[in-house]
């Protein structure tokens, strides 16, 4: 009997690990609420944490219910077995054990264990542990305190990934996707200065964030997307009148792509565009994605329905990673009215996401 | 007998004034479609503009329908009493008798007649002959081809405003609003590249944005208005980590606001400002309006749940203009399909603005 021909219940699926955040944010508490209201959309996954953080959030939300008990393993595999029990909640105890800190500060010990999580789920799905990871929320300041100069998941992540091949960084390009039910948009840079997001739209950048696009899209949907680019300026600079970026840098990287086969068009107002996109993107033919010029470009209009609905995907690594579209919200952590359904969301995305491969490795 | 003492029966009430827009766009068609679906809500308003071109207009809304006739006067004095005429269409020939364009293009003679009809409207506003100016869309190029350098209908009503005043433009500073039911944003700037955009982000001018919003609203709502300011950079700068004009430029703004009595606070994430807006305008103590740093920082959000819902006021001038919140829409203008719920939207705003003003003169 060959490998291929391996009885499938033989093998495990993968689980997906859930970061537990900043401990003095609401991150844990979110996850233990999503697993009390959703427990199917968690089964066989497994929180990366820590057991008194994770054991103090449970307590906020489910009081002393003793029928909802966490399962600790030292490592990944045991916490995936635990996993599969049914009511438990399974915790990797990734990092040294911690005493929680106090709800709602910035706390350096707080950063580093956070990160640290991170940290190891990556690792775990690099090396093919792990189906996707899913990061609760971190607080880029106790980040700074700890020593990580990484302004938040989606850099720390591309070093990790970049680390794990070999490579230098800036060959390994990845791209923050925000997106709920009726719009994806997918940022041509994040964590920069509106200043310098101007510099950052170059005919390069602009190529390769259709390019992450409409792989990782292609990917998710089964199909090619068709994506539409927004400009920079108002009215998509009016032809030119009010800046010159469309001319000379969006539309010759959107004919670029459309060389290479990708179903780009725009660049379009951008005060419009993701208007268009959300009314088409239940059509056949609509908008699958907007390619947004800047941070605020493209999350505008993701939030503005209400971030309960927003899942944060990072395109161009070699896992799948979600998270919740949200940060620590020190105003509300420990009171237990934080709302999980980003985090449920983003645990349903990186499901669908891994899906197919997570098919493949079950199939070989 | 003081006039002060007058029979209110005695005085008409000033005519609400409609400009027709750019005739080969769907301006015209707009207006018919809303006289003939909405007539309570035009009741008494005036059109300026061209007979045979709102002839045209009727006739694809409306066919040869005759128990909808235009009333065409000569003088605005002419058409406000031909307005009391019940079914009856009321439009003030104020330029010369012009043959309809084609539909859908570029016009220099359309241009300049839409131009001519916002200036007599404009002007006779500025005389006190009308309560308030609704205008119907401009096509920019159209304007350019007939000579007008003005990029809009704001540039054009400030100069205009300006010259009726005796001052340079510089001292009559206006601001564009953009207003649906659960949002109102104000814009620091407008037609700039996104480069000048940054920098017009002054001191000066977020203090007089602040303050133009709180005189304008502080009339509409009949209390001071609670102003939410948007940061320039994502996470409004992360305390310096992505850009410096929050700490430099729009804190120090809102402080001086502060001090003369205006209710300002942030600068805050521009991602979440337009969101939080959103869930707490309709609440006691709610966002009244949100101050965008630039066009597309304010538009999105306010165009995002369609732009049949947007008005556009501007803030600062000395008489009450509205318009909606789309462009001439060459590319189905002529086939009567075109929308006009912003444009009724637009009136309806245009009498609540100006409701004040018209009790003010009747008690007179």
């Amino acid at each position: 009997m060959t490998a291929a021909h391996a009885p499938v219940a033989a093998r495990k699926p993968l689980p997906l690990l859930v970061t537990m955040g900043d401990p003095a944010g609401i991150g844990p508490e979110i996850i233990a609420r999503a697993w009390l209201e959703h427990p199917e959309a968690l089964m066989g996954a497994v929180v990366v944490g820590d057991a008194a953080v994770m054991r103090r959030a449970l307590s906020l939300v489910v009081g002393d219910d003793v029928s909802r008990p966490l399962a600790v393993g030292a490592t990944l595999a045991d916490a995936a077995q635990a996993a599969a029990l049914p009511r438990c909640i399974a915790l990797w105890q990734a990092i040294a054990p911690m005493t929680p800190p106090a709800f709602g500060r910035v706390d350096a010990q707080a950063g580093r264990a956070a990160a640290q999580c991170v940290v190891a789920a990556a690792q775990a799905a690099l090396r093919g542990e792990a189906r996707a990871i899913v990061t609760a929320p971190l607080n880029k300041e106790a980040l700074a305190a700890a020593g990580y100069d990484h302004p938040g998941h989606t850099e720390l992540l591309q070093s990790l990934a970049a680390a794990h091949q070999g490579v230098p960084v800036a060959q390994l390009p990845v791209r923050m996707m925000l997106a709920n039910d009726e719009l994806r948009t997918v940022l041509v840079s994040i964590h920069l200065s509106l200043r310098d997001a101007l510099q950052a739209v170059t005919v390069e950048a602009v190529l390769q964030t259709l390019r992450i696009t409409h792989e990782s899209l292609s990917r998710m949907l089964g199909r090619a997307p068709r994506i539409a680019v927004a400009g920079l300026n108002p009215h998509a600079g009016e032809g030119g009148l009010f800046g010159r970026e469309e001319i000379e840098v969006i539309a010759p990287a959107i004919s670029l792509a459309q060389q290479q086969g990708i179903d780009a068009f725009g660049p379009l107002a951008p005060d419009t565009v993701f208007m268009r996109a959300r009314a088409t993107s239940a059509q056949a033919g609509g908008i699958d994605a907007v390619i947004a010029m800047y941070h605020d470009q493209g999350l505008i209009p993701v939030k503005y329905l209400g971030v309960e609905q927003g899942v944060n995907v990072t395109l161009g690594l070699p896992l799948v990673r979600t998270s919740p579209d949200h940060g620590t919200a020190f105003d509300i952590a420990g009171t237990g009215r934080a709302d999980p359904r980003s985090l449920l969301q983003a645990v349903r995305m990186a499901r669908a996401l891994s899906a197919a491969h997570a098919a493949d490795a079950i199939a070989s």
